[in-house]
């Protein structure tokens, strides 16, 4: 275990020459912010680098620096957007590359001495439970996890490695998994790298750790760590049940047989059209892909959205009785909900169950849309209910999904995409799609 | 309504003529009876005519005679079975044909003067409660009719033919209907043939009919009709729900509507082959048939077992994800179940289930059965529970039915004639079913 944690920090850990050449960046751009803004007589702005890059907590070779620019508490709204982009224009005018971005407040991203560099107004405020936006929180994460890590950085990075390779590191809605900040938390609460992962293959959903004893909060999420800086916040809201799962799978794996390359993760190769068909040929069900254009909206308004559509899809699917074995989702240029189904073809006859024949007035009703029916094959009576059998109305799931997959439930940039055109493949026709990530995909899925 | 009855009524009522015969002979065979016991030397015994027949409730044109021959309870067993088949053994010397039975105790058929007549003795006893045999009671239902028709026999004839053409007429086990005493029970109870009707209409499962007032007891049937004569019996003990069902629909449809036609059943023509291969192409299902050869036993003790074997073999499908549609069964020569499958192919890939990954004992040894394992497909966690994709063991309806009907729970005489050979039929091969009783069945099912 040492033998494999000492390689994987040998690999992960930055120099010393790389972290003194962060220091060297971030002081150079935090002495021109406070000389810009000296300049033009504001007072009472402080400047801050906060982060992995603040914490020692970084992937060597990862080159962010979060620098925030904390304006007091009684600047406007107006003032802090308006200075506080007018600050990162200046400093963007010695970038490699920059643009600006809009969050709660607009800010600047740059390239900068090498690092991505995210220059971020927000107010310096007495306490997180103070907060006038949601960046305004950050600086009490910084101060909090410096104060509490004492030394255990090696154990950080161990764990983001970790989560990075088995799929589970990263908070935004596409991954669903462990922030950075929820690492360092984890890390502080159970000691070390290795008893996070003790702990982990013991976890429950419906877990709650609260380091700074606050009392519980009412959170229904699989994971609930309370804030230390602010009790109102889960540190793990954005965690699915799914890869808190993972995380706990993984750990015992690890901890019953230590392994390198978990660490690592290998992304599957791309699959040959014939790999395709064979593996399609192997399971003997049907594949059906729904195809439409990506929208042009980041990825925390995309993904919830794909996710949305996939959880539409797959019960209107099942209540006209195809029967989903499983669905999967991906997403590059275009956007692919796959679907596998049992068959895509169901018979013609319908068996539709009605009341009980004991029920009188909903018996009649039942009997007189069904008996002498030209349309209906037959009206029996099985254990006391009726039972018409019907003419199916959707036979195949391509057709269906041809004519029903606009009018389900979408998320709007979604909804414009699909109304603009989408295609539904089903077999052979799969093979249509090369994207390489796309059949990257499908080789893990199928 | 009324000229529907007096149409019906001209065609089933025994005309003056056909009484006098059935009184004539009865009388004559009762005589006999009689000289022959005297001869004997037998002192106490009497005999009986019971059933319809005593009670001028028989359809014209059904020829039935049964005659008992009531010992003293003082008689022995053995006595009463070999003085009772003597008797019946000279009377048969002059009918037409002839055979014994052996029901609770034997007895003697036979055809006598154009009549079915069956010559049972069994035990005069003082009241129906105090029974030794099961057909000791026949005499008590006689009198008991005979005391509380009052003249509405023409209305049990009326019930009698419309439950014959509505297909809920006879107690046996193969029809699971009305017996011929229950008719009559029911006209006494509600007054009259539609009144029976207008009540059925109304009927739920559970209804309870105590015409001597005797008290509830406990019965689980759908009808609940208490024998006046012996408060221990359900006369509709016999009766299924869904014939209980049928014949409330059909009261229903025939108020709303009189109509001729129902008392009298047109059986289905017999289905053509090209009829046939349309149907089964317009319903897109998959259609199975399981033959084998009619045990040779009564109806009473097959048809039990043919039910059972139905209820063994659709749940054994569907535990193996077949999708039943519905399951019927004819019995003649052969006997065959017919099931309507979704598909008779289900696709190579199974979907097992685990528990959830956080219960660490089941998960861990979830994991160690199909991790790694070169057979199954794939191990994922979906909705916090471990998922493996495995290959499935039965693919094919046909193939599994094969294998598996012999080992399913089979009655004794159905077992027997299942191990000694059955074959699954599927789609067209059903064609070599050419049985026209079968054909008419498959007309009416599919």
């Amino acid at each position: 275990m040492e033998d494999i944690k000492n390689r994987i920090l040998d690999k992960i850990k930055p120099s010393d020459e790389e972290r003194e050449h962060l220091t060297k960046v971030a002081d150079e751009l935090m002495y021109k912010i406070d000389c810009i803004t000296f300049k033009v007589g504001l007072t009472g702005v402080k400047t801050q680098l906060v982060g992995s890059a603040a914490r020692g907590t970084w992937i060597s070779g990862t080159h962010d620096l979060d620098i925030f620019i904390m304006f007091p508490e009684t600047t406007s709204r107006e003032d802090l957007e308006s200075y506080g982009l007018s600050v990162g224009r200046q400093i963007a005018k010695e970038a490699q590359e920059w643009d600006e971005h809009y969050a709660e407040h607009p800010y600047v991203k740059m390239k900068y001495g090498g690092f991505d560099v995210d220059l971020v107004p927000c107010y310096s405020v007495s306490s997180a439970s103070c907060i006038l936006s949601a960046v305004d929180r950050t600086p009490f994460h910084n101060e909090f996890i410096k104060a509490h890590l004492n030394g255990r950085e090696d154990d950080v990075l161990l764990l983001k490695q970790f989560m990075k390779g088995t799929g589970v590191y990263g908070s935004e809605l596409k991954t669903e998994g462990f922030s950075g900040y929820l690492t360092e938390l984890l890390v502080i609460n159970y000691g070390s790298f290795e008893k996070v992962l003790e702990a982990a293959s013991e976890w429950r959903p419906g877990l709650l750790l609260d380091l700074m004893e606050h009392g519980a909060q009412k959170f229904d999420d699989p994971l609930v760590v309370i804030d230390p800086t602010d009790p109102r916040r889960n540190v793990a809201a954005a965690l699915s049940l799914d890869k808190f799962c993972t995380f706990i799978d993984v750990s015992r794996s690890f901890l019953e047989k230590p392994d390198e390359t978990m660490f690592f993760a290998s992304a599957e190769p791309a699959i040959s059209d014939a790999e395709l068909l064979d593996r399609m040929d192997l399971r003997g069900t049907s594949l059906v892909a729904i195809v439409f254009k990506t929208p042009d909206v980041v990825d925390d308004i995309f993904y919830p959205q794909f996710a949305k559509m996939e959880h539409s899809i797959v019960p209107m699917l099942e209540k006209n009785e195809f029967t989903v074995l499983k669905a999967g989702k991906w997403s590059g240029e275009d956007s692919v909900v796959f679907l596998e189904l049992l068959s895509k073809n169901l018979p013609d006859v319908k068996r539709h169950r009605g009341p009980p024949v004991w029920v009188r007035a909903h018996a009649e009703a039942f009997r007189a849309k069904y008996v002498d029916n030209p349309d209906a094959y037959s009206l029996t009576i099985q254990d006391g209910f009726y039972v018409a059998e019907i003419p199916r109305k959707h036979t195949d799931a391509v057709v269906f999904l041809e004519s029903e997959v606009g009018g389900c439930s979408l998320g709007k940039h979604i909804s414009k995409s699909v109304r603009e055109g989408f295609t539904v493949l089903e077999g052979e026709q799969i093979l249509d799609l090369k994207d390489e990530g796309l059949r990257s995909f499908l080789n893990g899925w199928l």
